[in-house]
């Protein structure tokens, strides 16, 4: 039995939503077998079952099918469903995790998203296009490209309102410690986001983020790359 | 037999030192006496014996008279020498726990700083006074109470800076679950720092951190106002 993850899809099933990639880990941490169905921008009728229009969301068939959407939700189900090999190991790392969820909200995506998202609608299947733009355009009340444009003189200032990260890993091998848990999948899920989406490269390559990255990108077999491209359908 | 806390006074021995008032909970959460011993800014000669000049520093007589400094250090060491009633709880909260630290470091101080320093200068004490001024005035290369002239227009930035605190202590009781651990006394005690140094209200009485920050000042028989004002000597 597994766990079916709905997963969102790009063209050629390129996988770039952060979300998605945090339950990745976070299924691959618990060692849980997947079934990964991919779910384009316009296919929200896939997800419909689960009474809201996001990815990701699980159906857990090892326990009767149960259904779980939001990646927060989806985390805390799978600690508390399968306590071996925790996510988070404490109520107080579960509440730290959680701060780094909202900083991440808070900080990272919206510095990030006006730096790649020309980009990523390129990389967004033919038939999402349209109401990609639309949607994208209402929510930052700006042209894609427009939002782009002048990215390279943001990267300093994103840089530095990473130092919090920056300062851990340079201490330690992961943010959980000498193995990983589930605040860095949260912060590397969200890496993968620009990692995917776009060629513009966010961190120097003497960053110890990028080094740590790299670390996380080589786990499980270095499930980054072998899962950069999913299912079409 | 006790531990004996070397933490910072100012005038009639009021205590603002954020670092300091972590270690103060730490030790309250432990259930440790402890032993306060107030050490003036000029007073650098009285922890001389710990190698390095700053407080807090602690003392444990009930191990041999181990010293230990700097909070993030004392913190570890409690809980790796006293285990029960955790600090953390395991690797990932602690890893989490120092993201947290690193935030207010890079995040909450150099805002918070600026907005306070001036009515820091007058409850510091007279003989303390020229070189807090002339040491702090050379790190913030301004004048103290130009640094803190126009705070009313930096406080919008600042207490958006909070958000991801802010939707944390909305959704539950304290930062590390339903019972308050290190990661809490490492933002309380921060926020310690402007409420015994000025009157400046950083908070609205509205907002969920306000309601947070309440609800810590009352742990342990309220030993935020038990100990506001400490031996002064």
């Amino acid at each position: 039995m597994s766990i079916v993850l709905y997963d969102l899809k790009g063209r050629e099933g390129l996988r770039y939503s952060p979300y998605c990639w945090r339950i990745r880990y976070a299924l691959a941490h618990k060692g849980l077998e997947i079934e990964n169905v991919a779910v384009g921008f316009t296919e929200k009728e896939k997800v419909a079952f689960s009474g809201q229009p996001l990815v990701p969301v699980i159906v857990d068939k090892n326990k009767g099918g149960n259904v779980v959407f939001d990646s927060w939700q989806i985390a805390n189900y799978l600690d508390d469903t399968y306590p071996e090999k925790p996510l988070f190991g404490s109520a107080a790392a579960r509440g730290a995790a959680r701060f780094i969820n909202n900083w991440i909200g808070t900080n990272f995506f919206p510095q990030v998203g006006p730096m790649i998202i020309a980009d990523l609608f390129q990389r967004v299947r033919d038939q999402d296009r349209a109401y990609f733009r639309e949607s994208r355009e209402k929510r930052y009340s700006n042209v894609l490209e427009k939002l782009q444009a002048g990215r390279e003189q943001r990267l300093p200032a994103f840089r530095a309102s990473l130092e919090p990260l920056r300062m851990l890993v340079k201490e330690q091998e992961f943010v959980c410690g000498q193995t990983p848990a589930y605040a860095d999948y949260i912060l590397f899920g969200s890496f993968q986001w620009p990692a995917n989406a776009s060629d513009f490269e966010l961190l120097a390559e003497d960053d110890p983020i990028y080094v740590w990255r790299k670390r996380m990108a080589g786990l499980y077999d270095g499930l980054a790359q072998r899962a950069k491209f999913g299912p079409t359908d």
